[in-house]
């Protein structure tokens, strides 16, 4: 497998159907990753050591919401939707952060695009991801063109 | 100068007492940008020339809510806050993207985590600036102990 | 077919079903229509071409959210049902518009409305057109006189 | 003055430091308009009465939420910012309207963009007013642009 | 048949549902009551012309929403859950008045209450149903109480 | 004095400003009314107490979110506009009673409204407050009329 | 059984199933408890009685959004999920309590933290139970890991 | 001074003109406590020490938000007014919180009731203060019914 260079983590193992999204994202571009149930609220202690060792293991990214406290690297928040506040709830915990620490924030249920913005910025530091995002977006625009043409024919 | 690597896009100069957060951290951790007065909805063709021009000449992350659509690079975006919906409707917009476009969001009117997000994304592939956001996060920390002490002398 | 004088441009074909409602009420007064698959956000050149290419072709309408900033015709917005936010995030992404670029609202999934008030504008230089609108809400009364009847029978 | 085409509806003169943005568009644009202080809730007759009498006299185009039900006109709503929802009740029940009458409703406040899409609607059937349009977006271009030199001298 | 002292009006027979809440309990209280769909958006004038004849006929209290305009009598609302808003928007729509034009407004979907609130109303001028309530309330604590037993058996 | 026909309640004295609206209608329509700072959270017992006095001394309204538990006649509830949460909060907590308890809820801070059902609803039993409603309404319209005059003059 | 320290109110027998989850985790700590349908609204009196009753015997905590008027014990509030507004109603109404009337409000049908909060409080005066809640959150936690260890198999 | 039973934990300085009235309330029933200005979000290892310190030094209760992880005692969690949302993000953050982590939440700025709040739960171990709270209650009562007074002088 390739090198780790993203860690999801999620509160609980519900969650584990919308983060699947970010890991087939990851997985067509080629990116190594781990997947942890760890809960900032539950297992505390377990998940800020696990960010420190993920850190010394090369983890450049993490995909999860309520990190930021322990770590420098960048942090990306996925809310997931939850049945009462239809995720707005989830959704100003994770954005709403106090200054000087960061939640790069992506919609409810949004796995797919944490996904995408990890892997954007890895580009920013490696041409060839780069150039996959470039090809990967390309693809995007075909589907949707394959879509108007077969509302079309 | 430093070579420009990010660029702040606001669609209004209103924006502008917001965004000069974000660009006093950027000059606090010595990164180069540039700030533009370009709207998506009002110079549209403008803003995506300037987009490839800014790509061209090495910016590597837009903050900027709107242009996701038009880069490959890390978009970051900063709900600005509206009188009649507390930033509510903005906050929306920015982060409730389709799939394959993702805005990395950050709080209402957080352009300096913006920056620190920038900050931390540019610091992936950059050790010594990785380096300088562990040395503003002990500032921040002594910042928050020194109130502490003031509050219980 | 009729000349094409509205044009409904949808971001994704899941999009459709709701759509379908407008197609139905434009088919309906003989309005000359056309419906793409486009995305503002996964393929911003070939949106930003077709409403040039559309203008050109005689649109004279667009039904579709994000387009306002390249076209000076009027521009009708349905904001869709959300599963996160029921909808709340679409209504304030497309109605909350800076001044300049206007976008006509309609309710959300409001799609048969769009073909009305699409419908109506054209009515406005139009007679033909505008008398058809009256026959059109004399039968909308009808309707709802015949279910007060069924239900007091 | 020019001939009136569009009739300004306000259900209380509280709101016309809002509605007094679109006078001064159409005023820009040189389109003749009436402004009327008529509420749907407690001049109910007199503003049914004034609507019919509009249209007679050649009014096109209504900027008032809450005259749909009486008129095949284009209606378009501007929800007024309230102090105590911040303009969500008003947005509401001005874009929530029921199939069959439609409002084209703008921004909360946005009684600007109301007269802009009033005067977009009749530049489809008017190439002289179709045209002014065009030179008006230009020149708020004109003035994104100037905006972004002052703020890069 | 009782005399009709109550109008119910639903915008849409798709309001039926919630509405026959409400004429069961009028039933039980045995007060005369109406049912009509009559939509004060899509047949504004027969609603006008049914209100103005409903009142020569003795009725006391409506139950519609939007009829507040054309009368002096207490008018009691309803909100009705919609699938997109969840009842926030219908809710606002509803309570949110001007001054001058009361809607005495119950909870959404809440015509039970809408019901029991009419009978509270004619009660304040007729002994016999004010008694009336004043059973139902006591059967209604019975209600609660055989559900407090059933649990603790 | 007149006889007390409605009883105001509130829940502390800050909200006297909002409620002396409603002391102004009753005054306007000569009703005898008592207004009394009472809470039902903070002194349940003189509040439970002092309704069943209100009750034999003959009030037959009770203007007062919180009291529908213990009394059958009609209660009208006036959210307060809070600092918080706009109202909104106040709004749903009134208005969103479980069956068998109605509150006919007017808007945030709609104290004359309050007072205005509160004398409708006396009118449904006694034809001269009736008539006087009918003289306020027209007073009502003569008010925006004249307004409507003063902004054509 | 053991001594009753927990009463749990319920106003209406719907909400059982959410409030079965307090019952659980009161069990596993073997904490005597008590569950009543008792409605503020709609059986006031016997709410009171029994709190006073609840009191008397020994109660030393009560779930119960709505009687923190009438006893001077720790509440918890549990706001229950509605249909109309996915509980936010509910949240509102219980945690924005005027000065004077704490209610200690948990997550939207949070029953099971009302519960352990419940039991927290208890300990706070009791190091047995105090002790149980360390080993019920080293359960806890190891069931979390538990889950972490088959994702990871 | 009094043994500290309860701390009081701000993220920042800028929440102490809300938190002041929390120690007062403490002061006036003679109850000790420490305030300390610690960040679980910027400086989460000082905060979990001093928690930890605290518990050892006697703490019972913790009034503050964020950290229910870290902790087997009652936490009770006032969310503070932003300016962003109203404090709606806040009380969300702070309420919505996964099982088995509760934390017992008051009203948006309800630092008063926090503080009532840990004194009933002290009071539920220790008598002495549990009378306090009822002869404070009573004062509360008196306060009432001064200004009941006041306003029918």
């Amino acid at each position: 497998m390739n090198k780790i260079q993203i860690a999801i983590l999620m509160g609980s193992d519900s969650d584990y159907p919308v983060m699947q999204k970010a890991e087939e994202v990851l997985k067509e571009f080629n990116i190594g990753y781990v997947t942890r149930v760890l809960s900032a609220h539950r297992t505390p202690k377990q998940t800020i050591q696990f960010i420190a060792f993920a850190e010394k293991k090369g983890v450049k990214i993490f995909i999860a919401g309520v990190v930021a406290a322990y770590t420098v690297k960048p942090v990306i928040g996925v809310p997931i939707m939850s049945k009462s506040m239809n995720g707005l709830d989830s959704l100003l915990s994770i954005v709403q952060m106090p200054p000087g620490v960061p939640v790069a924030t992506v919609a409810i249920d949004g796995a797919k695009n944490a996904a995408l913005l990890a892997i954007q910025i890895l580009g920013t530091g490696n041409p060839g991801i780069a150039k996959n995002i470039s090809v990967y977006k390309k693809k995007m625009e075909r589907d949707v063109l394959k879509k108007d043409k077969m509302l079309n024919r």
